[in-house]
């Protein structure tokens, strides 16, 4: 039965060709002091960072800049950014780049008013503001996350070898507004791109793979999957094939802007033994979960084989006529299989680094979630490993 | 090509059986006078209008009614809603019933501090508010129109003999807040639930019927149909199917709500036929759409030939082998018919009281739209109409 649940989704998004000039109507809403933040510099590379600075400056803005925010935001950072928007007299929180820029911004929003420690209050203890938060906006230059219309922040504690996300609950943390232009995603290398695009069909996936319910949210992650994957095909031939880079774009705001969750359960065990992964080597996000969805669904098809078989069916076009639902199952896996190497994704956790000798403790970084069609044991969890060797 | 667009939609959606509930989240955001509107009276006998008033009282509001708002709201009825919550000092107006009182509360919220005429401002000049607007909150009780997540209203001049529409630009004017318990639904009766049901059909099919992009967009609508014609034929069974009922509800919301228009051209020719046949006849909306569907449908098929073939596969499971693409979308359009038989619509106009003497008024009421396929000429329109006798 579709689950009671409710739905807010303020972010003002511009999307296309040229949006940043949408800042003009933006900016005026906010006061004078912006906090520009931004990642490791390809921003001055491509000129993205120009125009905005430009936009800015004719806007009349006072301009502190936060630089350097890495692909995994960590928490020195977030209190070197908190004192400068603090002493910036921050007004509005601008994240130039991609989920970690973005993500990073509304850490800082949620902390810069908050007399605990950020870390404890949101991130071990799960907590919400009781502070005033600083509103942020994005100009998005790397695809994949959805942090562009969402309230997700993810911080990584180095000394404590601890990377926690945290979704807010007030929608006021979700960017007040988004700049989403897909040729700002045009000079992305190819690995990333690929990367990204993983990581999008997993966030549908994830979502999908759960529940035996018939709801429209699964019908919406269909129509996604299938916009995902005809268009990942022609971006990979060609990566500047705007309508298939907005396609993609697009597709990455609304796989985890939580519309495709509403009334239903979801899994994201995928993310779960990717993210140990990636703990263990460092590994690109997207291609951690490439190199272990294979294993990770064939190991929980017999659970859930009516999904799977749908799934076949309505996403990758099997015929289901004289096959059994196993079959038919399969086939479907054996059809994402063949796009994924297609695209030229990792399809095992050796070529990412990691050899037998980690299995146990990637088991250790495993965190188990409870939405998936099988919840899983430990020694599932090796085995799924060992399978992804 | 994806064309640029913006997309904002702040409404707060609770969702599922009791989420009128959430009233008392929402309530104490908004001052002490609320202007409670609602329809002909069937909410006092199901006993929502007991609910709600309850919750409102204890919440310490004042409280003053507009009743008796009607189907197609007119304008002398905007007019006694204005006097209305002016003098009653109206800080929040809540909507209780279906699309006709929803639109029919924009209304009053954009004119009630709007010193010029709404019906020449809003409705012939279709321009945008230049006063305070009052924020709306709503209760649905009746599924079809997507009024509880967008910025619409339409109002009807009966002595000008105009029903006109306005999508207002500013998010505000869409409801603050809107109550969706699928349950409230099911004392509908059965005629006006599949008229519904075909209005939300139509809604997604109006946008799909444009364009030749491949885009996320019409992915997502394909979505929706499906998920809407499976919901129809269980609750067309069983009009008291909670998942049926929710998922059509959930459906109706994204069908009108900007989403799947994201980026792309539309149509809304049906609505405009089907407009004027409401107009000579004042038959249930959503028939006045299916009993012109087939008929304009099968006319534009030829020009839009990729998209029926596509509809044809996609949205009605046609097995496209050893078939030519006019049998294919020929195909898929049988389908559709079968499917509005099997629940019983309206499947032309003579059922509901149009005769041949009409044809010619019928074709000076119907506004002819750009977006379709074919730009229908009047010919074309009166042709039309003939093929729904």
């Amino acid at each position: 039965m579709l689950g009671n649940f409710s739905y807010c989704n303020p972010t003002k998004l511009y999307f296309g060709k040229g949006s940043v000039m949408n800042l003009n109507e933006e900016l005026p809403k906010y006061g004078k002091n912006v906090v520009l933040i931004y990642g490791g510099g390809s921003i001055k590379r491509n000129g993205i960072y120009d125009e905005v600075v430009h936009i800015l400056n004719e806007n009349g803005k006072t301009v502190t800049e936060i630089s350097g925010v890495m692909p995994n935001p960590t928490l020195e950072k977030l209190y070197e950014g908190v004192k400068t928007a603090r002493s910036a007299k921050a007004d509005l929180l601008l994240a130039v780049g991609g989920g970690s820029v973005i993500d990073y911004a509304k850490a800082v929003s949620v902390s810069v008013n908050c007399t605990e420690d950020p870390w404890e209050k949101y991130f071990i203890s799960n907590e919400e503001p009781s502070c005033e938060t600083l509103p942020v906006g994005a100009v998005l230059t790397m695809v994949g996350t959805g942090s562009e219309m969402n309230a997700g922040s993810v911080i990584t504690n180095t000394r404590q070898k601890l990377k926690i996300g945290h979704v807010f609950k007030d929608e006021k943390i979700m960017p007040r507004f988004s700049i989403l232009d897909p040729t700002y995603t045009f000079t992305l290398p190819r690995y990333q791109m690929v990367a990204g695009i993983f990581d999008i069909f997993c966030h549908i996936s994830e979502q999908y793979f759960s529940g035996d319910d018939d709801n429209t949210s699964d019908y919406i992650a269909e129509g996604l999957m299938l916009s995902l994957i005809r268009s990942s095909l022609i971006a990979d031939k060609d990566m500047t094939d705007y309508e298939a880079r907005s396609n993609i774009m697009w597709t990455a705001t609304w796989a985890l802007n939580t519309l495709i969750a509403c009334g239903k359960t979801t899994d994201w065990e995928v993310h779960m033994l990717g993210q140990a992964v990636g703990a263990y080597t460092n590994a690109t996000h997207g291609m951690t979960l490439s190199a272990v969805s294979m294993a990770y669904y064939k190991h929980i098809l017999p659970y859930g084989l009516a999904k799977f078989k749908r799934f076949a069916v309505n996403v990758w076009g099997i015929d289901p006529d004289g096959k059994s639902d196993e079959e038919i199952a399969n086939a479907g896996l054996s059809a994402m299989e063949d796009w994924m190497k297609k695209l030229g994704l990792a399809m095992n956790i050796t070529e990412l680094g990691v050899d037998p000798s980690m299995l146990e403790g990637l088991a250790d970084a495993t965190l188990i979630m409870e939405g998936g069609y099988k919840t899983l044991t430990r020694p599932e969890v090796i085995e799924i490993f060992k399978n992804s060797l």
